[in-house]
């Protein structure tokens, strides 16, 4: 009975470290490193599995996966029909929270104008509006924006959210296709953070951006993309930082992740670039919450955050 | 019944507007544009004033000074004894808290680093801590470091504060003389929100740079200025910079202002350097302040905010 581990290309060592330290009496294996016998295998525990690894495994019963988007297992075809658990770790919401503030401030504040400045050994104070002069709009209104709303809210801003149902919320929300545009068009700082489905793939193009106010405090829209790669255009989005349609931008998420080094978008203006880090998974909480949901299961009682695979998150 | 209005090399227009716009009925002057007596000048609303302006004025009666800090305005040995009324401004503690934030975050969250990969094309996910495991250490702990450190709290950091005297507060407070090493010993971050006096000239020094937690998450303590330029030694902030016991620093203030262009600081490593602008004075909601004191005074009661010229702040 052994709980199976492989992580691509993360720092695989430290993991399997973090999990036998969070339950030291369960056989943990990583692929591609320890010898196992597929058969054992109960849970497999994944991100980014190679290629026909989990259709190997014929006793395989829970699937948890390290990381909070499933899109990536979801598209595997060979997906075995087992449930499938989602990643939900308070540390990383905190985690998002941290990275979507900063990046809030980086724009509001000018960031990157100042640091320009400062390369060029230049003292200029730039006009600069407070925050409750800036509206903030989260697309998506789950755990993890509303808890970087949360932040985002008691510095000041305004902030409203679109969710594609109705929902009660502590800001207004805006539902459906229809608050679509209503929404983006009373939004100064858009903070991207949906889940990739066949719905909202590339939701973020040049319709969207052009939808978003241009009436703000800061002189033009800012983009932050914090969910999925799939959700973007990057070729709508590179033509509206060069054109200025966007103001500023801060992806930490691609199409294609490592980015490419001859991509164009090394090379936009105004754009912030961080390498899908803005809510790295912490070891040893992510070990803890697997073994307690698996004692659990073990003890007959239902597993939590079970994704609905129809949904797709 | 003049008052007069005299604010260095900020937009003076833009502020004599808004103070004509708060109080229409009453006659504000801008010293060096309008004509005026200078035996009608009852109040001087004032940022840097040039020499003997103030004791040109015989009929003064009250001085409000146009930021927070009032070392400038008390260092003029021909400084009239009228009272004079500090600016308390709630817009300025918010202002002043997205600045402090921001530059919290963009330590914490490796922000000149990853620009640096950023510019080299370099996809490369950095080692994280968490906030929760980052000490945030407020040296002076007034309105406006209370006011920030709620933020830098609600994002999950330790935070503590090092207070001249003992107080009250919602955060574990070192006190004097006795508790400034203990107190730095146990920071990673130290945010500097100190009034300039006598006492905490040039503070920021060798010493109090070496006191810093050497033993914290970040791999080396970080210095935020935005208290005063007189509060630090630069020489020592700039040596410390280059050979790495400082991980980092942020100066929004400097002993001399502009900073000139060929101070080594522009150089250094790690180091952000913004024009003095974390938290700017916003003319509309001065004016209101201003204002509403001027009536009071004039009904009888008394000022608020009025500074203890012993004490320097």
């Amino acid at each position: 009975m052994t709980a199976l581990l492989t992580t691509a290309n993360w720092s695989s060592s430290h993991w399997i470290k973090a999990l036998r330290a969070a339950d030291p009496g369960r056989n943990f294996v990583l692929h591609g490193v320890d010898e196992y016998d597929p058969a054992s295998v109960r849970y497999a525990l994944t991100w980014k599995p190679p290629e026909g690894l989990l259709p190997s495994l014929p006793n395989l019963e829970v699937i948890f996966n390290l990381g909070a988007g499933v899109d990536a297992v979801l598209s595997d075809p060979d997906l075995p029909d087992v449930p499938l658990v989602r990643l939900v770790d308070e540390n990383l919401a905190d985690r998002m929270t941290e990275w979507v503030t900063w990046q809030v401030l980086t724009h509001h504040r000018q960031g990157l104008a100042y640091l320009d400045q400062q390369h060029n050994r230049l003292w200029r104070v730039r006009e600069q509006p407070i925050a409750a002069d800036v509206r903030v709009g989260f697309l998506g209104y789950g755990v993890l924006a509303q808890n970087a709303a949360g932040i985002v809210r008691a510095l000041g801003y305004q902030v409203s959210a679109w969710s594609r149902s109705p929902k009660e919320a502590d800001v207004p929300i805006f539902a459906g296709e229809a608050g679509l545009a209503p929404f983006l068009g009373q939004t100064d700082i858009l903070v991207v953070l949906l889940p990739l489905t066949d719905a909202t793939r590339e939701i973020v193009d040049a319709r969207l951006i052009d939808a978003l106010a241009r009436d703000g405090a800061l002189g033009g829209p800012v983009l932050i993309n914090a969910g999925r790669g799939g959700l973007q255009n990057e070729d709508d989005i590179l033509a509206a930082l060069v054109d200025g349609r966007l103001k500023g931008a801060s992806l930490d998420v691609f199409q294609t992740e490592p980015l490419p080094t001859d991509h164009p978008l090394w090379g936009a203006p105004n754009l912030i670039i961080t390498p899908h880090c803005s809510a790295i998974s912490d070891p040893a909480s992510v070990s803890r919450y697997v073994s307690r949901q698996m004692a659990a299961y073990e003890r007959g009682e239902p597993l939590i955050n079970v994704v609905d695979r129809t949904r797709g998150y």
